[in-house]
């Protein structure tokens, strides 16, 4: 992935016209989407060029979706720079890479200890979520929405059993994000690698640990050949929202019909996307439960120390006021969901699959 | 809810012209979905007016859906009936009211011991599900897709706490479908009452128990005043999905942009009508919590009691080879999903609301 020379060296500005102008002919209007994946990557792209192709089905062409992965047309890194100063038409991504715009777009991925995908969708779609998001787009100029899940990521493979919160001093683990600020808490030593150089890391034993995605990616990332613990509950990413959000004056010139399919597209390919991620994610965890690997769940004393660092990254950024009425907004609605849910849905699972082997 | 007189009186060929001829005018056309609620009812009636007006909209009202709720054109039994006769051209219910049609429709709605809506959706939209409504679809004319979901439905209300399998010996029960089965199996008297009659049942005592939605809605049916025992998790119903399912002809003479919109809107309702639920079930989890009611379990025999019956019941049909296909498609599926989620967001949401209270 490489940025394209022209925005490497031209002024954003200059580059505006040429890559922001929508192609009209015939009341017929492409929109560019940018995407934060790779052409093809499991999942992520599939949910990205979900959400183009039904935006291009349901307005009959009249809006049609050219999606560029990353590096085709920008760099990865620089969608939201691109899309919010209107050189590109939408982007498709994690809003969680954004958070030096804002701190409170990690919300509409995922935060340590927070909402699993079916409570995300509760509070985006029920709970004022979707407005808070759109408080977010007010200030940068964009209209956004939820367009994939990938529902909770595994909590990574590990060459040793994890016996108590001691056991991470010192350890040398590749997690990004907020979840390596915990690690860090406990005294590991977080190595920042790109994707890439992951599976190189752990052979060498550059690396002793690393979280990836989940069973569907990282068995396909080989991970299972170098190191045998497999711990597929995490506390780092319950789940993974994936946004698609459109320049905010691209969004306004277009007629409510238009507006309406590429909201209600964006929120089939939650659903979509997500069921993706379930059904691959279920077989690929079968096939490790027949494997040689071991299957870990972190013990309570080491959840413990989870919960008492990540409290502690969230009251960091409570000083500022949008993130502190978001993080508000997430936990009202999610300690609700979950009431409901702890009380039905989980009781219900343990006993069905008690009886059902 | 009372059936038009035309359609008690008049055969159904002969109303058919009056009833099922779209509203052509300037390409634009009307479209006419029956339901089977009553206008205005919290979640089921929001989720057939949430996809009408998405069609209504995304196709800029070239398609219009005039929504006819329960006994306003057609009684809300005989849904099923006037759109795959062509009479009407749509109907938005649960089809698990059609199993005397066919018993595989009983999979689309909820089964005992069956699927929760995360699964369903999963084996929906990427398992076959969808392919296997099409075969049903087939054999009826219709083009049947998932267009709600009320999550979970509650274990129910009882007068007495249940200490025991021997407990539902001579209980007086109101349970539809197939949980009425199990609960006969029990040695249950199981009771057959229309809803409108369930809440003076339990209070003249000529029912000792009854199962009802969910928080949500048994907290405005009054139950809780009547009897103090609610068992959130229950066996029977662990997911209520609901159908819009179009007729065949009409379906087949949409242009393929107006054939998408109705399968993303319907979508699209499944996700947001869940959320809905949830959200309203969370909330109403919460106040019940705080009152005078007990909130119980069924404890593990009673459990092992209802697993027992179900897995008979299921066995009755299985010599039908649609229904069989359908059962095994859907059991490979759940197993598959459910052992992801069983390692992953299980063990987490324990844990997360183990530390977070």
């Amino acid at each position: 992935m490489h940025r394209r020379k022209f925005l490497q060296a031209g002024t954003l500005g200059g580059a505006a016209s040429a890559l922001g102008a929508p192609a009209l002919a015939q009341n017929r209007r492409t929109l560019t989407m940018v995407t934060t994946w790779e052409r093809g990557a499991d999942g992520v792209h599939d949910a990205a060029q979900h959400a183009a192709d039904s935006i291009s089905q349901m307005s009959d062409g009249a809006v049609t979706v050219d999606l560029k992965a990353a590096g085709e047309l920008v760099h990865a890194y620089d969608v939201f720079d691109t899309v919010t100063s209107g050189q590109v038409d939408m982007y498709h991504g994690p809003d969680y890479w954004f958070t030096a715009q804002h701190p409170a777009y990690a919300f509409f991925t995922t935060v340590p200890f927070g909402m699993t995908a079916a409570e995300m969708a509760t509070w985006y779609y029920q709970d004022g979520g979707r407005e808070l998001h759109d408080r977010l787009g007010d200030i940068f100029n964009l209209k956004s929405f939820l367009a994939g899940n990938t529902g909770a990521q595994a909590g990574g493979w590990y060459r040793r059993l994890i016996t108590g919160p001691e056991d991470f001093q010192g350890l040398r683990i590749r997690m990004p994000g907020l979840g390596g600020k915990v690690m860090m808490e406990l005294g590991a030593e977080v190595i920042t690698l790109p994707g890439a150089e992951v599976y190189e890391a752990l052979r060498t034993g550059a690396i002793d640990a690393t979280e990836w995605v989940g069973p569907w990616a990282d068995e396909r990332a080989g991970l299972g050949d170098l190191v045998s613990y497999y711990y597929p509950a995490g506390f780092h990413e319950p789940a993974g929202g994936l946004t698609l959000a459109v320049n905010r004056d691209v969004y306004d010139g277009l007629i409510p019909a238009h507006q309406r399919i590429i909201e209600i597209a964006s929120a089939e390919t939650h659903q979509w996307s997500l069921a993706q991620y379930l059904s691959q994610n279920g077989r690929a965890m079968q096939r490790m439960a027949r494997s040689r690997l071991t299957l870990a769940e972190f013990p309570a004393d080491v959840w413990d120390a989870f919960g008492t660092a990540a409290a502690q990254i969230h009251q960091e950024h409570l000083v500022e006021p949008l993130y502190s009425e978001v993080y508000d907004s997430y936990r009202r609605s999610m300690r609700a969901t979950s009431r409901w849910l702890s009380a039905s849905e989980m009781p219900y699972r343990t006993q069905r699959d008690r009886l059902m082997g």
